[in-house]
């Protein structure tokens, strides 16, 4: 069992019957004392009511519980939607003793459908019975659902000699249904922040992990990250190096999850990273970097292990930048399989087609333009992805 | 075998050893004097040789050849590049005794490896023996890579009494080792109109037609429309309403062709107009459909003949585009599954499922936001495009 070790935490995840096959799906995180909270939420204009409602109350820049269920998204669903949602976190307050407002929600499943909120008051006694320091791991299985492994990570840091915790959980590249890949994220740390720096350090950190990853290029409607900072173990952000070593173990935690969520992408067998440098424009690299991971070509390429330069150049070729395919290279890993668009030959080839084979990668795209970079992580696109995509009501 | 029926064309397709399998790969088209000729090429920055070549060729508004290869797409091929396709044009204008400048040239195939002209050499005076008017399916059937049916569509038209032919072949959807779906198409007439009015015509049906279809979304370096126009019918397009009359055969000849592209489409098993309608601009509504009809999710659940309306309307709300999911009605060909964002029910649903299991139906979003509509040819997503996509090395 993996220990929360955020001093003042507190997680649970038990069955509560929304989830037909009976595993876990309802999940609780509880602080001691009310937290300092930073969120970062979907950009789809389709967003779920717990989305909705998290908006709202994140404003106040405190929290102190977030309830979350698998199996419903509570989404398209209208006014009853949200009060659902709120009865969801009167249900959590009520029992925990707190005030609503200090509650967060998050939910992911089938889109349309009412959520069942009879079934989640009956089971919430149990849910804070179950809540306890090393509840982490329950928590993550509550939230799986195409997931196949639990995605946690724990790191430490220190500032000014004391000590802290920042720990993460993660689920994402499920599909549910009959829905979306949603991803959902709770970070947990022990350290004292204030509400603004705490949102820019999340901001900052997400735009270096979860903004750079791609399974198959749908946004969900129900995407939170969700920090909570309760200050117990008595580290304070008190100045920019405070900050900025805080920044780095945040970044640590979320780029760690958001490449584990990658790696168990639906179907997936291979985490890739899509670096492009020699940019014009930062912005340029990563419009190249994002059509590249995108590409379904490149992708089963990927998936059959097939050195495929040529497609992956052709997406640098539509990504909407100018570009000049006779000065770019292309390298798998430290391999060139490209030089000035035109093939290495077979010697190249063959080093290429070993590297291939490795659960774990690097393409890198050299433009020879510029001095900018970028790098999204992708998987691979397999059969087995559309078996799961496809199946899913059958 | 289709007879071509322009007057004063003939077509070829013969084997040349390019393709390894040892079938059709080499094509010829011929008229008996130089023809009007418009063009539209791919927009990606990566453009093979042949298209380049085109791209300067086609200044003259001239034309009277074009030879076409299969099995390899002279694309990141350098200088060398450029010089075989020169010499492909040239080899064809002395067997057809021609200027070399008349000649148009088209590849598509593997990326990166040098183009073996010395076969294509060898093999032109057969090409040249072979090409008769009844020639278009074997021409349709040398520039076939995965598609599993040719593809050739006949129209007649009538100008002052004077009949004409429009007849066109296209091939698609098809994934060339080791590389991308590769579109080419070629359009016969023996009507008589300018270069300006025919590139005028050809722009404007196209956007109708090819530009309003996608497979996966990848689009190809060597992409190509041609259409010659050799007057010989006697019919001339003369003032306004003689141009309305042949865009209208113009627009059926492409507009067939493309959605044969989509039906053929890689493992594709079912045709899928979607149509975006209520939208504040034409471009906000095309925006909408081409990201619907690119979803991975929303063609993977169309596999599986899932009435998955969740997908949509999240892909929708990606779209970068301003909606309100809550003022959004989504219909199966006329049954509506969702009214204003939510489900209509297990009435509708059972409905809706019976149409997903037809071969063709539209997937129509009304944003009822304002009067602009657009509309997107798609295709399923099924398990055979990843097998075919990956497996193609091996």
């Amino acid at each position: 069992m993996e220990n929360i070790t955020c001093k003042g935490f507190k997680a649970a995840g038990i069955a509560s019957g929304l989830k037909k096959n009976g595993g876990k799906d309802l999940g609780l995180i509880y602080s001691e004392v009310p937290a300092t909270v930073a969120g970062v939420f979907t950009k789809n204009m389709v967003q779920a009511a717990p989305v909705l409602l998290d908006r709202e109350r994140i404003k106040s820049g405190v929290c102190q519980a977030v309830i979350v269920n698998s199996g419903n998204a509570n989404c398209c669903t209208g006014d009853q939607g949200m009060i659902d949602a709120i009865a969801m976190t009167r249900f959590a307050a009520s029992g925990l003793k707190i005030s609503e407002d200090l509650v967060m929600v998050a939910s992911t499943g089938v889109i349309g459908q009412g959520l069942d909120t009879g079934k989640i008051k009956v089971a919430i006694p149990d849910l804070i019975k179950a809540a306890v320091p090393e509840g982490l791991n329950d928590l993550s299985e509550a939230i799986m659902t195409t997931d196949t492994v639990p995605k946690v990570v724990k790191r430490n840091g220190v500032i000014e000699g004391i000590p802290y915790k920042v720990t993460g959980v993660a689920k994402g590249s499920g599909m549910i249904r009959p829905d979306m890949a949603t991803m959902l994220c709770f970070v947990l740390s022990d350290i004292k922040i204030s509400h603004d720096l705490l949102t820019e350090a999340l901001l900052s950190a997400t735009d270096k992990s979860f903004n750079k990853i791609t399974v198959d290029g749908d946004t969900s409607t129900n995407d939170t990250i969700l920090v909570l900072a309760n200050g117990l173990s008595g580290a304070t952000v008190e100045n920019p190096v405070h900050k900025e070593y805080f920044q780095i173990v945040l970044d640590e935690v979320l780029t760690s999850l958001a490449k584990m969520v990658v790696k168990d992408g639906e179907g997936a067998t291979k985490l890739v990273e899509i670096f492009v440098r020699g940019a014009l424009t930062a912005k340029d690299a990563y419009k190249i970097a994002d059509t590249v991971s995108n590409s379904n070509l490149v992708k089963t390429a990927l998936f059959g292990e097939d050195a495929n330069w040529g497609r992956i150049l052709a997406a640098a070729g539509r990504a909407g930048v100018k570009i000049d395919p006779y000065k770019s290279d292309i390298f798998f890993d430290d391999v060139m399989i490209a030089k000035n668009g035109m093939w290495c030959g077979e010697k190249a080839e063959a080093e290429a087609s070993k590297i291939l084979k490795n659960d774990e990668f690097t393409i890198s795209v050299d433009l020879n333009m510029g001095q900018e970079s970028a790098s999204v992580f992708t998987c691979d696109f397999s059969v087995k992805y559309v078996k799961i995509n496809a199946d899913y009501r059958s």
